[in-house]
């Protein structure tokens, strides 16, 4: 077992079979030592978008639902990265997070929602896991969720 | 005629000429083997935005009318890969493809206004043009245009 | 005192100290020759957003209020990108610029707004600041501010 599973396994967290690609694009595609993950929102492993993960930031959804939402879209970009590399392992870094927060216009404070994303990416990979970021409140997101994040990894050759 | 090239003449796509920056930004940077292009809206042959791909999706622009968008964000995105490249052939692969959907708060659907840039690169490119994606809906876009697509390449050295 | 720096004090910019992280982010990554700023906002010399820099384009701010947020925006880039590179000297290029802007749903004029963030880094650059670039208009950003500029360079090894 590898050291980044052996964490997943003692912060308690089950990596979803990543979802087949719906559309002519993929979940990831790596170009030299740059893996990109495409958006991931916050399906649970059940497959399913829980009704506390939809809807919007400053509406119905509170500010622990929508950290609770950024998490488990790094739940998925981890699932995404361990297809894609086999091994969590060869993560060299993660370069970048990029977190969409689905919000009504008066709402100011996603960046507190998108803690729930960097923070867990710092409990899996430690220092290899802080990482450049950008945050913003959008106007509506796919299957009207709450939160959606991309990554970029730098992996080891 | 390269192989690409032959491919937009069967699918009688014509790029294409690609406008000129109009300000202090470029339509595309070649950085090693990743060239970037600058956010593309569907600007027709003729140079102008059609009315029908103005406005907000959930409002007054319906879900065909945003996908043949989407297209036409494409067929910009490969003139400007044509002139950064002088030769579409030596595409590697198309990276990602970052789609951002103009639309009302209440508008769950810019996956499937997306798949219209999804599905022109995979028909121009095949299995090259598989790309990572990430989609969202934004409060406003420029010129009022209902989509706007970037595009990351990785290009043959 | 490096060519950069020269050209930074000629213009009268005064780089800040770059903010310390709040979160389990940090403001750069260098990934080989690639090096990702976070999204930054237009904090000010004093650590202090600016009322004139709070609210959206459409709104209470106005087009030039929003082209002088750009514009500081990317003055903590700056001083992001010399605090991950010593020396401003090392940036090869700047490849990319994303903006994200602040806005009521019916303003089309971000890239006019975005024109203040690109026209700086030229201005500071010459030739290696031309960019690629996405402009959009979002339903909110951190702490209301008008404007939000993320960046991608190139540097030398």
């Amino acid at each position: 077992m590898g050291t980044i599973d052996q964490k997943l396994t003692e912060l308690g967290i089950v990596l979803p079979t990543p979802a087949a690609p719906i559309a002519n694009y993929v979940p990831f595609v790596l170009s030299g030592k740059l893996l990109y993950i495409s958006g991931q929102i916050s399906i649970g492993v059940d497959g399913k978008l829980a009704d506390a993960h939809r809807g919007k930031l400053g509406g119905t959804v509170d500010r622990e639902a929508g950290q609770a939402a950024a998490r488990l879209c790094v739940v998925n970009i981890l699932a995404q990265a361990k297809a894609a590399l086999g091994d969590l392992d060869r993560v060299a870094r993660l370069i970048r997070l990029g977190g969409f927060i689905n919000c009504e216009p008066d709402f100011i404070d996603a960046p507190a929602v998108m803690n729930g994303a960097s923070d867990l990416a710092v409990m899996v990979f430690g220092d290899k896991g802080r990482h450049a970021r950008t945050t913003i409140g959008v106007a509506s997101l796919p299957l009207g969720c709450a939160v959606e994040v991309e990554a970029l990894f730098e992996v080891n050759g």
